[in-house]
């Protein structure tokens, strides 16, 4: 299996019994993981930049919440306005955001 | 943020749109997860191996779909027989179960 170089976990709040309902989801993280697809569309990063949409991590209060591997970064209260940001200095420039770490 | 030591991801097919449709599910990923959580349980593990639910991999033929970080091991075709297994060697005895890796 060909790793990518960043696999992105965004919470959807998708439940295992198929129900789609929690504080990521009403808080906008549909539209947020877009703006990730469309980022990685617009800087031809597909293959290097994977995205998944998750189930809740548990920390609601800090949604929408964005976990990036390998190195295991938390971010929180991610909106679209930091789309740019992360994918600038982490994906691009390889220092993770820090202000937007949790 | 804590980090769990493991962060396992299995694909219950969950689209963002809400609906939960596609392979993995279809092959039984919801009863997968139940068990890795019910492991978790016995063995008093949680904080330890955190299991989020995820969206389609991309990788349908190989469902049901584990992906385990900080590694980024990928495991294929994986039953409800594996679990104790990828506990074990994996999650209690540090090496991944090669034999189901993709």
């Amino acid at each position: 299996m060909v790793q990518p170089k960043y696999h992105v976990l965004i919470c959807t709040s998708c439940r295992i019994n198929g129900t789609q309902k929690g504080l990521c989801y009403q808080k906008g993280s549909v539209d947020l993981i877009q703006s990730f697809m469309q980022e990685i569309e617009d800087r031809e990063l597909s293959g290097e930049v994977v995205i998944s949409n998750t189930g809740c991590f548990g920390i609601c209060d800090k949604g929408p919440v964005v976990v990036v591997y390998p190195e295991g970064v938390w971010y929180g209260n991610v909106s679209e306005d930091d789309v740019e940001r992360i994918f600038d200095e982490h994906f691009e420039g390889g220092t993770p955001v820090k202000d937007l770490m949790i």
